[in-house]
């Protein structure tokens, strides 16, 4: 993630807010001058800096002070050949969602994580919400009862125009770059990691209807997916990018026969739960009656927002957790298991597959 | 609507609430006695209280002190029968939602209404409120620019459970007295209302998933409805009456290419309107910078919450001034027409009958 | 209240709504043939308009189908005087607040009406919503312990400016006929009602401070007032009528040692509880988990917004409860006996005067 | 900050997050191998961890690779005698508020730091978010128009009961070390800064009522604070630690003649603003509309919350970039100017001696 781009700065300033990562090595550009320029702006040591990911995990898997681990923030073509690299030489990987643009390309790696024994985790990142693993705790707890309805919706209205020289837009609109989704890929796939890992269930069939607004717009800026999951449960997706006035609403909701479950992504510190025929009770970060993995994953007492970087930090501080555990041979700390995994980036990559393929059929109903 | 019944107390509290109507006549009950009983406690006088629609259908038009219209909070199952009987005798008629159990008797009552040249409206409630119209008035005036996406939802948990033995419960979940829809005519019908109201769009087609999670209902308590609009706009309706903790939470959502808008009925006092790269403005009812339509709709100051009953009122009102200019051989006021007549009742039950046969297509896209 | 008044206009829905009361008689203006116009269009029989309140109650008084009671929604400085010529003849009165611009005369109508026996009550109309009676029951039931602090605001700001020619604001602003408050008798008043009400405890003393921000006002529009309670309860009212954004802000607070209460009166809806190291629970008019006052007051299920007119309406509906039951020679119903009356029409002038007086002497502390 | 404790863990992680600070030195515990074991578990070298702060200050001074500035985030008792240990030797103080247990000590702290040109800082964090500083700067702009009322409020409910055994609650009940106030130094005096910072006025005089509400409690848990600001704005600040169900409630609202702000940490992405006789609008960081100064203080687009830390993280990056500026014998960039320093620090020892005088004098009006 080189000058400029957004997700880089995010994953840095994430994986530095709990202390355990520091950023060593990178290569921000294909200009080797400029990566190194950047680095340096970074405080990286000169001989770190790459212009090329060969290079780096070439270069880096042969020193004895090596990366722990490497972040690719690319735009998502990329990210199978560069994770590829790195897990071949056993540097595990911290990949940007959606995994790949196809999925042979993530069943590939996938394969070849599994063969050279490297972990890949994939940053669903809003999985590292303390609220939202207290809402996947008290839904396997059972306080819902059987779920019937699992809902999300992810509303932005960045693209709601067509941004021509905008560098962000200008790869998410290209289906080369970006694959096959758009707002699918983009933020949809986010919305059905949530749901999945909040409910517990898996999805066993879908039907999409994609659309695109902008004219000129190659690949879809809303779609609107149809869930069934597991034991009747059923579910809704809609995802748009041209929802004019919201920023970044990526909203659950998730109802079972005893109980049921708000919670917002731009309010993320309440969780709502109504038992059935109960006042509805706010449950907030860090304050009372929350389970062991919501407290895990707070830094701060109630009333102090916590938010977006805290929640990546997250996954960030997981994965170490994951990796010193792994290096001193004993088991992680089983509360920093909830980081995504590549069977979860595998899984998003079949949920864009899917609601792709499901469109093509007119919105037939497509097995996951 | 006798004793117990809640939507008959709700039309009487309605119609008092500004004063243009008084309840003079009825047939509450089909026991003659208790009908007039019920009706002597409502202030009623003896020989105006009836067991039976048809009597009081023949007496009250024979009366040079008839009744200005009559009300009709049945089931769903009596209305155009008792419809009929009215306005065969040129008694217009204010009657609940959904107009009728199928489509054919829907268009039947059209058509006799329309040959006696009786008006008949529907209380499609939800249109009467001020920032509901508000809404409506800033969309046909251009504010949102070209319209991409209409959105409702219309969660109830009332009937998560069986509810033996409740009465409301009980003929909603009756096909025979119900209709073929369950959420679907219950409340989704009001929802799709609104949508069609507010957007000034005509639904053109839509897909439908209807699902019963209650074991033993007969029919669906969920339904998810695609629509596609006029123009390429896009829309979705979800309503259900399982979302344990929902109350009667019916909100929509719009959104334009210059603009989206954003209303709730549990909140309705507030319009939250973002024009494209602008923040959001909260139009509040009463406040600054309404349409005429809006402050027509209107009682009380901003900051003095209106609510349910004061938007069904607004129906009531509308209703008064065009009977009122319909005998005085005047035009009405013309902020007044925007109560629901039979053709936005007709256009309700084909949503119904469409999503019903949607659904049983699998979820085949169906014209409207 | 005459044709353009905003209270009278209130009282007369508020009246009609539960259907308990009908306008049948009326002094709307002291020009008589005007008085007589605006009755006949409220559907007034002509000999039941009058152009002067002695003859109103003095006719009145004689008939045998005179009126039930009178309601009073003049400027201030009539209240008193009106309320006596009908109290001198045994008719119940229901009075705007505050009850009087001076406590002498509050305390003398509070004589005659004791006297007279007949019945005055005070339309401190906030105390109708259920969910400040909710409130009240939680409190009195002691389900947060020791009261500790109470407070309460009421912001407006339709006086932030001067607005000469404007009815409402002219006679609010004039110390004749409004009285020696301005924001303190228009609406802190209320604020101080609501204290008493829900947290039972009478205020010892108090220490205020008043200010006049609008060039040219002749009374206060801001008032600061700090609460010593029985018990050792302290509390604190804002009120302020050029409080910009501000439309109708009525908030009540309550802390207690084992709990604390919040509410809203332009959300009039929710009442928030948290009980001390649990999750903040959300009440609902119309919910589950309501006492007997709440239930009582309310109209329509959850979620079908009830607002100001529906707790205005109470208050008829409560008097009507004790006025028919005191002809009936029974005990009225418990539920109905909340009210407020003229002991709390004393009590609130007893606060604007403590407050003028604590004002003019710098602040200090006034026993009440 | 030793293991444990709150608020050296928060300057660490804020300090940590834009990637300009290193922790590298450190007094953590006053038991010299507790305080090394401690700064090794963060990453300090053994020779860096001190168990004295005098000590610390030599050594550190005498170093080539001396520290930049050192964070003092003892009990306040303790600010005073380490910050002048370092500034004496010209390092750059970063210290927690309230700056001094006394007017006296603040003072002669400042003196000290003039004398020896060593900048001193105080982290009034909430100035750091970048919705106080759009507040701030739409204020200085005048869209507010002439102030009038500048409220604020700090509630929080962890003092609502005794805790024996809790550390945090154990000095700050203890009058040696937290000082005369008790609500009023802890939470009150960040309010007030709010209240100036925002406004841009002094306030000129105050009338304070402190409340212990906790029996056996030294100090006050409660403090009413009336507030009179330069040319006529009138002000408030209330303070609790027992207001049970609050967690870190700090609000401010800002009122002036032609418009209004509110504004809650709480919920700090959003920046209401009302203009007189228009819509609100909802501000929000990163959305559009906003100036140089609520841009600069952000991280990340709208919708993607940021809180607490990021806010607190603002004052670290301002303070790096006045150190560097100072170093480069350049001028730092306006907008990391509004980081509080020890002027502020003063400015709220005064306030709260004020207000511990004024309480002694039973609420009289005490100049600033």
């Amino acid at each position: 993630g080189g000058e400029g781009a957004f997700i880089g700065g995010v994953h840095r300033m994430a994986a530095r807010l709990d202390g355990r990562w520091d950023l060593i090595a990178g290569a921000f550009q294909s200009d080797a001058a400029r990566s190194a320029a950047f680095g340096r702006s970074l405080g990286l040591a000169e001989d770190r800096c790459y212009g090329e990911f060969h290079a780096m995990a070439e270069a880096e898997s042969a020193r004895s002070d090596r990366i722990d681990a490497v972040s690719i923030v690319t735009p998502n073509h990329m990210h199978v050949e560069v994770a590829k690299a790195f897990v071949a030489r056993g540097i595990p990987v911290i990949c940007d969602k959606p995994l790949a643009t196809s999925l042979a390309d993530a069943v590939a790696l996938s394969e070849a994580a599994a063969s050279a024994g490297a972990p890949v985790f994939v940053t669903y990142n809003y999985s590292g919400y303390p609220m939202v693993r207290q809402a996947r705790a008290m839904v396997l707890a059972g306080e819902l009862g059987e779920l019937r309805i699992v809902r999300a919706e992810y509303a932005q209205d960045w693209l709601a125009t067509e941004l021509p020289g905008n560098k962000q837009a200008s790869w998410r609109g290209d289906p080369a770059r970006a694959g096959p989704g758009g707002a699918l890929g983009d933020i949809a796939t986010h919305a059905f990691h949530l749901a999945e890992f909040v409910s517990g269930r898996a999805c066993m069939e879908l039907s999409a209807e994609l659309t695109t607004f902008v004219t000129g717009r190659r690949i879809d800026d809303d779609a609107q997916v149809r869930l069934r999951f597991e034991k009747g449960a059923k579910g809704a997706i809609w995802a748009s990018q041209v929802a004019t006035g919201a920023a970044n609403g990526l909203k659950l909701s998730v109802f079972g026969d005893k109980g049921g479950l708000e919670w917002a992504q731009e309010t993320p510190e309440e969780l709502r739960f109504t038992p059935l025929a109960q006042p509805t009770r706010i449950h907030r970060r860090g304050g009372p009656g929350l389970g062991a993995d919501a407290q895990y994953a707070a830094r701060l007492p109630a009333g102090h927002p916590e938010g977006y970087l805290e929640g990546f930090a997250q996954l960030y501080a997981d994965i170490a957790e994951q990796l010193h555990a792994r290096r001193e041979g004993r088991a992680p700390d089983a509360r920093a298991m909830l980081a995504p995994t590549i069977e979860h980036g595998v899984r998003g990559v079949q949920f864009i597959a899917g609601a792709v393929s499901s469109h093509a059929g007119g919105g037939v109903w497509t097995p996951l």
